[in-house]
């Protein structure tokens, strides 16, 4: 940004375009990531805001091949659950969905929330004790934004069980898993959502969501 | 971005700048915001990831002088009770602290999560229900963003009770309050958080968050 945003309508628009071209990735090259790359990218999720700026946030870089396939296994067994949570004419659908790059990007990024973390000091907390939780989503937000920004694509994966992961990752078992992603060099276009692609539900534009008062 | 991302190291640097301008905007200037504006922004908040697809968000932009009023007196009362909850020897530095825009900024904007949407067909919710919960996250987060990319400021304030907004906004019940934003033209420099400002607590880099397996 320049020292007047209000002008600066070229950053906006690389950003509404960032917006635009962000995908849950599910098709990764065969190339890897610098650990640097991880750590910078991780650095950017950690400018992440945060309830009573508590950063509650653990991150986990995953490379190992052992606990990556482990989760992988994890997915293809939650997958086999969820199929039967959703509606009988949209299974075949939904088994024909790529839905993860868990097995061909080269590394993984766990987010934590460790609700023991007390430098927030209960700021923010005590109405909305969620708080805490959407402060690593929008870390993981924010690392799924720069991994674009870097060139790079990433995926969340929400078809996992979550204590799963906390074993396969072997971690505090008192540590919430909030967000699974995989990241790596985007094999595919960057052109907008994979489940839009493949049909299973339309982006709408923001007229129905939208109300004044 | 260009169409090689890779290169485009001006958009990273300015993105970069924007994650560390961003705050959590406690003081506006008597300046109002078109509709236009706000609409342009929910926009991008529309453009935010959802898992399955789903966009189960609901935003109410707040002008009515009556509701945003009854939405602070909340935030007031809310404080008085989340003060008891703050340990002895920091209550003095919290009750100094502004922690909130609410009273200042022309527009509010409510972000809730209505779990009846049915539009992602429960593709990735099974294991991790509160995926709904943090695609509104996310798309708030994506507001917050977007207010600074378009020369504006915001914040979001966790120190309400949820069901008093939801009254006080008339909207639906069931409709489950997710983040609130108050948003406008900054009085303020924009350099980081304000709770570091006020030294309630310091982001730490990197380094204590950070895990590789």
């Amino acid at each position: 940004m320049t020292a007047s945003p209000d002008e600066d309508t070229q950053f906006l628009t690389d950003f509404q375009n960032l917006l635009a071209a962000r995908r849950n990735e599910v098709s990764f090259l065969d190339r890897d990531v610098s650990a640097e790359k991880i750590e910078d990218m991780l650095a950017d999720a950690n400018m992440a805001p945060s309830v009573g700026l508590s950063q509650p946030w653990r991150f986990v870089e995953v490379r190992s091949q052992e606990r990556r396939k482990a989760v992988y296994q994890n997915f293809l067994h939650a997958r086999q659950i969820e199929i039967e949570t959703i509606e009988a004419d949209k299974r075949a659908h939904y088994a024909k969905l790529g839905l993860t790059g868990l097995d061909s990007a080269p590394v993984h990024v766990a987010f934590f929330l460790d609700n023991s973390e007390q430098r927030g000091h209960g700021l923010g907390v005590s109405q909305n004790p969620l708080a805490l939780n959407y402060s690593v989503a929008l870390a993981a937000y924010t690392f799924w934004l720069t991994t674009y920004a870097h060139g790079l694509a990433s995926g969340w994966v929400s078809i996992l069980e979550p204590e799963a992961v906390t074993q396969a990752l072997d971690v505090p078992s008192d540590w919430e898993l909030v967000a699974y992603m995989c990241v790596g060099y985007s094999a595919t276009a960057l052109d907008g959502p994979d489940l839009e692609k493949r049909k299973w539900s339309r982006r709408q534009t923001l007229d129905p969501y939208f109300l004044k008062k």
